[in-house]
């Protein structure tokens, strides 16, 4: 196919027929297949069939402690010293939750927002109103739809190659005090893929700096550990970048083993400064009797230590592979070099971020869906679910079998071309 | 032992000799002994062992759903027809939560406070402040201090043999609509063991008839199959009285399985009426990626039905049996008919509830731990830890072995003698 700028209005419509034939022919193949959501596929799951009944009996942790009873409110030490070294902070810096880190992110926030975390660091909602936090685009839908339930108000910002824009991020926490917290997904971002550079992360940790009082880098590390290949590049370490700065009570980091064990019963943490986790244990007091401990046990015995994490994490990546793969090889064989749009090629976590010719995402979407084939909605990687450019729609390739990929970005490419096509002639 | 108010001066004084020779000769014991929480034992912790592994490998409900992966945000279907029947509702009415009830009384406390349960319900923050919950004395301290957490104010009412004095309650709500809620433990009451009777449960029923907009009745159900033995007192079901009054709206059911199966490793619950679990359900979308569901399947497959847990109830009844009877029996035997003090013999549940005289509790409790035995401390079964008789102390026996009840109850009624015979001497 010829790049459709340079086509002349009789080729596009030749191109047109062509495509449309091609969409009849997908659609009476009544397809139903699924892109949207970074799940894990089941032989992912079955990496960790061993965890029920790896305890056989012995429910103490290493002092003793009878992990079945109440207690514990941040967790067992085990489990601290295993994701300590995961998040590239202290033991004495963490604690471990239940099954979800969006709950440990939204406690977080609604605690900084109604309580405070500490004498220095009064309730944001005391200072001026509304509280905003800046949004990397595209970025994760739930992070936005949680600052969306707590009124925190959304201001997006740019993503490159290596991170947010960060000249843009320091302007607006220079211009604007309101702004309390930035939303980052440093490595394998969500959707793009990208890798914070180095530099960035410094940035990111100098950032509580710059900005008004109390603010709060929400790093939501949650494909840490989540490479599709040995090369992938390497994320910097904030907490210490933090230390040289000073700057230790300005970052709360997040993960969770969700797609390192089970999805839905993993463990997650969150990690940061002494003096954060002490507020926030004060309040979790409350509304906890604390997280289960016997799946945080279970946890550490299968888990272990950093290189049976990475051991395991390569089984992971030899069933993700195949599948970006496959994704790659349609997006590159169809639409490489047509001006058909963007996507990036990330070296790990859950998803490919394609970029189609401003306007089209939501007609891209409506036709893979009348082809039988869900994608995330278009704009849900904005804030709002608002796109301005209409261009971005996340592919996540997890979950669906190879075949299944297969047909799906037949699918997708088709549509990709259909709609570009159908544009260009409008425009003509 | 003569009742002290009819001892003379001299008698008493002979008794307070005896008295200090008996402090001070178990103060050379070096006790270290707990009587303070309502935790399991090891051996009732035992009985639930077969939970880990019990999946051996399928991870699968009834529909062929894979637990382990995301989704399913109120819990699975076996689970909901599993303790639907424990909370004496519908399936429909039911959302099973992660290890904690207590967590689900906060969301929900925090969602009625915040957000309003739905159109018909705004949120108490807006009416009238401070906004009010009523709170039943002696009670929960956990309870207590929830609200306290979320700015609710306490008003203590009585508690008698038969629940909450429901004239009382009555009386307040009509005079007073900025109370938007009462705390209940129906069954086995925290500290005091007793049973709601039918009457009382019809009466709270009605209490949303009575009480102005909103009102919610926390019925924590806590000990719903606790009995010590098969002639235990039956709860009447509050949801069936409310449907007939029309107030299924006002009431909030929870409960867990941490006193059935693994203290901190449970599964808990809440229930009530479609509407408000549709208004809970649809915040809870924001903080949660849904329950560990495993945990779930694991006690769907252990506990099975009705009547396997009430086997498996009886196995803990019969640990705990002894436990109180060591207790009341060392209160028969040594504080009987002699005027200091009244206690509860409750058929289930985790704690007796002691009343000194009054202005005695804080004493016996100081005098207690100088020999080496932690109780519950004074006060704590009233908001804000304040008991205005100081008289009420609770009992905690599930915890230590019978011998070790022995040797604490020896403590507990020498220091109540030596307390009483002080205050006796003091007065005369």
């Amino acid at each position: 196919m010829q790049p459709i700028d340079q086509a002349s209005p009789e080729q596009l419509r030749q191109q047109l027929s062509l495509l449309n034939q091609q969409f009849q022919q997908l659609q009476q193949q009544h397809l139903d297949l699924d892109l949207t959501r970074g799940k894990p596929s089941p032989a992912q799951l079955d990496l960790s069939q061993d965890l029920d009944g790896i305890l056989k009996g012995n429910y103490r942790d290493s002092s003793g402690t009878d992990l079945r009873n109440y207690g514990g409110l941040d967790g067992i030490a085990e489990a601290k010293a295993l994701f300590s070294t995961l998040a590239g902070v202290q033991d004495t810096e963490i604690l471990i939750g239940g099954n979800s880190s969006l709950t440990l992110m939204y406690f977080c926030a609604q605690t900084a927002l109604d309580r405070g975390l500490g004498e220095n660091h009064k309730p944001w909602r005391q200072g001026q109103l509304p509280v905003k936090f800046l949004a990397p685009v595209p970025g994760y839908d739930r992070h936005f739809s949680l600052c969306q339930h707590l009124g925190i108000e959304l201001i997006p910002v740019a993503m490159n190659d290596a991170g947010p824009d960060m000249d843009q991020v320091e302007t607006l926490l220079r211009a604007d005090s309101s702004i309390k917290g930035i939303w980052c997904v440093p490595r394998f971002s969500n959707p793009s893929g990208i890798v914070y550079s180095d530099d960035v992360v410094q940035r990111v940790a100098k950032l509580g700096k710059i900005a008004g009082e109390n603010f709060l880098v929400f790093w939501d590390n949650a494909y840490a550990v989540h490479s599709l290949d040995k090369g992938a590049p390497q994320l910097a370490n904030i907490m210490n970048y933090c230390r040289a700065e000073g700057t230790e009570d300005s970052v709360l980091l997040f993960g969770s083993t969700s797609k390192i064990t089970l999805a839905g019963a993993g463990v997650a943490f969150v990690a940061g400064s002494p003096s954060n986790l002490t507020e926030l244990k004060r309040h979790l007091a409350f509304m906890s009797i604390g997280p289960d401990k016997i799946n945080q046990l279970r946890h550490v015995k299968f888990l272990r230590d950093a290189s049976t994490i990475e051991a395991h994490m390569q089984k992971h990546a030899a069933i993700m592979k195949p599948r970006f793969d496959a994704v790659l090889q349609a997006l590159n064989t169809s639409l490489g070099n047509h001006g058909l749009g963007e996507w990036t090629e990330p070296r790990g976590g859950y998803f490919v971020s394609f970029d189609s010719r401003p306007g089209l995402a939501r007609e891209i979407v409506k036709l893979a869906a009348q082809l039988g084939v869900k994608l995330t909605p278009a704009g849900a990687t904005f804030p709002g679910g608002n796109d301005p450019r209409d261009c971005n729609i996340r592919l996540a390739p997890s979950y669906p079998s190879v075949e299944e990929i297969n047909k799906a970005m037949e699918v997708f490419v088709t549509c990709v071309k259909l709609a570009s096509v159908r544009q260009q002639l409008n425009a003509g």
